[in-house]
Order: C-alpha cells, then structure tokens, then sequence
C-alpha cells in the first residue's frame, strides 16, 4: 500500500469564486488505521453545487469545513486495509470523505455500496450518493406532481436536473428544462425526452415560457435563484409548488440574495415554496435507491456523467459547476482506469 | 320598506392610498327583487385590509371589482323581501354583499347565519365571517404548531391575529405577537394572554426577537410584509414554517415589493412558505365555526372588536387598516343600533 496520500486542504475561506490559494494540494503521509478503522482507497470523488457553501463560514445546513482541514465532499471507494470488524478489504463503500485519495475512517458517514446488475460503479455512485434521492425526493414529496401539469427544471442538464425532469415524465407531467447552451438542450429533448428546454445564455426565459406554457407552471423545481427564478417565479400558476434544493447562482456571491421579485403571487397564487435538503430524508434512502434503480433498469431514467481525470484539478473542476462549464454529473476519477478497480 | 339605498361605487382605481373620489357615496332608487330573488337590509358591513386588493386591478385571486359597480365587502344582514323559495323574511345571511344598506340577491355568495347561543350578531359575524377561518386553517394546516414552538404573528391585535395568537396558545405554543403601539401590545399580553409582544413602532422587531427567542422562531403567521417579515425571516429556525395570507404593507404601494431578504435561509434552514386564501377552505368551514364556537364558549377565544357606526365614513374607516389606526376586527355598524335588530 502507498505511503503516502494527496489532500486538498482548505487554505483560507474563499470570498467570491474560489481562487488560488484557497485550497492547497499536498502531499502527506499515510494515516495508519487504529482498531476499529479502515483504510478506503478513494476512486471517485464527487463535485456539487454545495461544495462551495461548505468552505464558507455562512450559516450552513451541516459545520463548514475547518479552515487547515481537509475539504470535505461525497466519495466512493473500495476498503484496502481493515481493522474493522464486519469491513471487509476490497468492499465498496460511498460517503462523506475528504478530497483525497485515501482515507481512514471509523465508518461513520460512510455505507456500503450495492451495485445493480450491470450498473458500474460511476454511474451507481453518481445516481444513487446524492442526485438521485434529492430528486426523487424533492419531486414527489414536495413538488407532488399529477400527469399533465407543467414542470420546470432548472440547472436542468446538471446531476440532479436530469433525473427530476426525467421523473416527471414518468409521472405524466409535461417538462421544460432550463439550461446553458444548444447542445445541453439538445441533450434535454433528444437524449433524456424532456417536452422542451430553454436556453438561458441564447433565449429570453420569461419570454420562452410564456410560449411553451402559455397557462403557466405547476411546478418550478428550483435550484439557481436570481433572474431565472424571477422569469419562474412570475408564471406559476394557483397552487403551484417550488421545491427548492439550490441556489447555485448565490453561491459565489459576497451578497445577500433577495426573495423572488414578484413576491406578492406567494398570496395571489397560493404558491408553496420548501426548501430541503436530502439529508432530511436519510431514513427512507431505501425507497429512492430502489425507485430509480427499477426506472435505470428499465431504461426509463438515463445520466449524462461528466467523469473528469485528475484529483490534482479537482478545484478547477469544480469552478465549471458555477461557470457552466460542465455538462452532466460532475465526478473526478481519482485513480486512472478507476472503473476496473 | 324603504324606496332608496345608499351605495358606494368604485370610481376610479386608487393609485397607491386611496384618494377623496376613488369611491364615490351615493343614495339611489331600492332595487325591486325580482322572482327568486330576495333583499337583505346589510346590518354590518366587515372591512378588511384585502379590500384594497380588490379596487385595484392588479392580478389578484377573485375578479377585481369593476370600475362604476359597488364596492364589494363582506356583509351580515337580515332578509326584509323575498321572492326566493326557502328563504324566510327576517333570516340572517352573511357572506360576499355590496358596500351598501340593502342589497338584492340570488342568494350567491352568501350563507344562513345560525348565532351560537349568547353570541351577539357583531361577534359571530366577525369571528366567523373571514378572520376565524382564516386565523384556523392558516395556523393549524400551514402552521402545524406544536407544543414548545415559538409561534410569531405579524398585525397581531388584527381580526386574524388575535385569534391565531390565541389557537396558538391553546395548542401549547410560546405566541409573541407584533403590533403597533403599547396599548395593543398590553392588549396582546394582558387580555389574549399572549407570552409577549413587540411593538414595531417604538421597538427593534429583531432586538427584541432575538431577545424574546433567541433559539428562534417555529412558526411565523404572515400578514404583513416589508421589513416586519425580513426581522422575522431571519429569525426563523430549522424546518420552519410561514402561513401567509396578507401582504398590508405592500397593498398600498405602487411598486412591487420583493422577497425576503435573507432568502437563502429558505434553503439553509428548510423553510416552508405557503400562501393562502381562506376561501380555498370552503368546503372546510364547518369545521372551522364548530371548533371556533367551541374555545369561544370555553372562554377560550376572546375578540376585540372595533365597530364603528357610518356606513358614509367607510373608505375612512378602511384607511385606518393600513395606517394603524384601528384597534381589533373592524365592522362598521350600518343600521344605528343594528345589534338590536
């Protein structure tokens, strides 16, 4: 087994985008496992929106990250060394984990991975680690969706845009994503069947919907804030519901974010906004992993993964979640040929 | 019977506080009832902050009243003609009338009234005409207090806040109300019983929240809007949840008013903000009236109301709602003497 191990570490607290210095790549001794801890090899790690609010110090829905630790994030990986009773070497096990390429660990925040006949291990641990029950659960708890309404999905060609919209299909409902870029709507409507997709960098949003939905939006599955949620937020139909899990377009921001422009249909239009975390719905994982497991089986739910080389990168790879610059669930292959391991 | 009625028809839409003429106060010949038809003498006349929602024609969640036609409130009154089957001369009706001293009617929009023994007209009217139901639905379905939650609730000694603070209460809540002015705030406090309350005129609403919950806030019973709501916002706790059904503070303005300020607690925190209108609870009502008459026999649910005689000083007596100046559910007495009629 390596020696030693590479970390990123959080540096200082970045203020705005992230910059240069603000996590360090180095590399360390191995830790050595005590009793009762193992040693898992990470092989892919993955990049989400939230990754960026865990280095700040702003109230958060878990602690941030310490400055001088190592940065936090969600990884999958096989046990090479254990001390662990019931922890088998060569076990597959996803969880929370540093941006590193080994790690020790007691066990807790981690759990053991199942994979589905025929599902490889990316497109498993991109599915079903986090995307995949945010929203599953986002969708149907929240946005509660009946056949033939509209669902709006922004940040929609990203991990978990791609899964609610393709889960409304399954429910009847009439989906219009919202993405950066031709290609990424093209992907929406021929590869995963949505009904239409918005350009957001090359069309006018407000005025796009309107002639999509020209009655409205049952529900806006919100994850970006700022103007798009304005153009949405001004066109929910009575009774709409806006599960919302992001606010991508804040995350950067040194400024506070105000509520919705339009404010006033909250009441008008009796609209229900959540916000949720998937966290929250820890203890009914079961049920999402085995829903969407059936739909992947049955070809009724497809991702686009964007599986990058290099944890060296790994902040650069982030940064393209904010930019726009990816295209698909963001993963950072951290051993070379990490899907024969 | 007499041979005129005295009306007031919307002039003209106000822009922003409504202006001398908007309205317009006239005497004009008594409509005949025609077969199926009945007239009720409008014996109190309930104003309420969402009056002014409906002279405007901004989107809204009934038609707006149409300029030249009488101005539409909500009415109680006792049948003195009628041509309609069923309908007894001498029943009391309330519900959805004209801002005027008798009215013809089909019977549309409006509801026997059965008084609860020892319960004046004005009373039962003005509990469980609007503010009853609405304080009711909004705080138990939206709300779902439980006991030990700190409950806040905007425009406190209000027809709606006054009973919310109080269900509140009943259901094991800590209610803290927010009111204009130390006599309403003792009023809160000494005749509610409510646990405290703030007075946003004189006192800092989040230096005195803060100091009041400084754990936070569960539930907050929205009415009003504006820097109220953005003192309160950022004081909501994990999983908190926001009934909201007015916006006074806005109704008034010209411009559009936006979103919380601190809108990222929506998604930190996992806050839930639903508005309604209690008409969405039509088929509920009975529900509401019978658990209302109940606390109120009890002892319970105490009112304060604030009849007023004139029905020619009523776009005076409406102001007071978005001034501040009125002090618990707001009637004007239309009938001198009508609670002896």
């Amino acid at each position: 087994m390596a020696t030693e191990r590479n970390v990123w570490r959080l540096a200082r607290r970045p203020v705005g985008a992230i910059a240069e210095g603000d996590l360090v790549y180095a590399s360390e001794a191995m830790p050595e496992p005590e009793a009762g801890q193992f040693v898992l090899q990470v092989l892919y790690l993955s990049l989400d929106p939230t990754n960026r609010i865990w280095m700040s110090d702003a109230e958060q829905y878990m602690p941030p990250v310490e400055v001088g630790a190592p940065m936090r994030g969600l990884v999958a990986g096989r046990v090479v060394k254990s001390r662990k009773d019931g922890v088998a070497e060569g076990a597959l096990y996803s969880g929370i984990g540093p941006w590193a390429d080994f790690m020790v660990s007691d066990g807790q925040g981690l759990q053991p991975m199942a994979l589905p006949p025929g599902v490889p291990l990316s497109v498993a641990f991109g599915v079903f680690g986090l995307v995949g029950p945010t929203a599953y659960f986002g969708l149907l708890d929240i946005g509660r969706p009946k056949a033939g309404e509209t669902l709006v999905v922004s940040a929609a060609a990203g991990g978990v845009g791609q899964i609610v919209g393709q889960i409304g299909r399954i429910k009847g409902c009439r989906v219009i994503g919202i993405a950066g870029g031709a290609e990424k709507c093209r992907f929406l409507v021929d590869d995963l069947g949505f009904d239409a997709a918005i350009d957001h960098r090359g069309e006018d949003v407000g005025a796009r919907l309107d002639a999509l939905a020209p009655a409205g939006v049952d529900i806006n599955f919100e994850q970006v804030g700022g103007p798009i949620l304005d153009a949405v937020f001004a066109r929910m139909r009575l009774f709409g519901r806006m599960p919302l899990c992001g606010l991508i377009a804040s995350y950067n921001d040194t400024m506070e974010r105000q509520g919705p422009a339009a404010w006033r249909h909250m009441l008008m239009r009796r609209l229900t906004v959540q916000g949720f975390i998937v966290t929250d719905y820890a203890d009914r994982w079961g049920e999402a992993v085995a829903a969407l497991g059936g739909w992947m089986a049955e070809g009724r739910i497809k991702t686009r993964q964007d599986v990058r080389p290099g944890l060296d990168r790994a902040v650069a790879h982030l940064d393209s979640l904010y930019t726009g610059g990816n295209f698909g669930k963001l993963l950072v292959e951290v051993v070379p040929d990490a899907a024969r391991i």
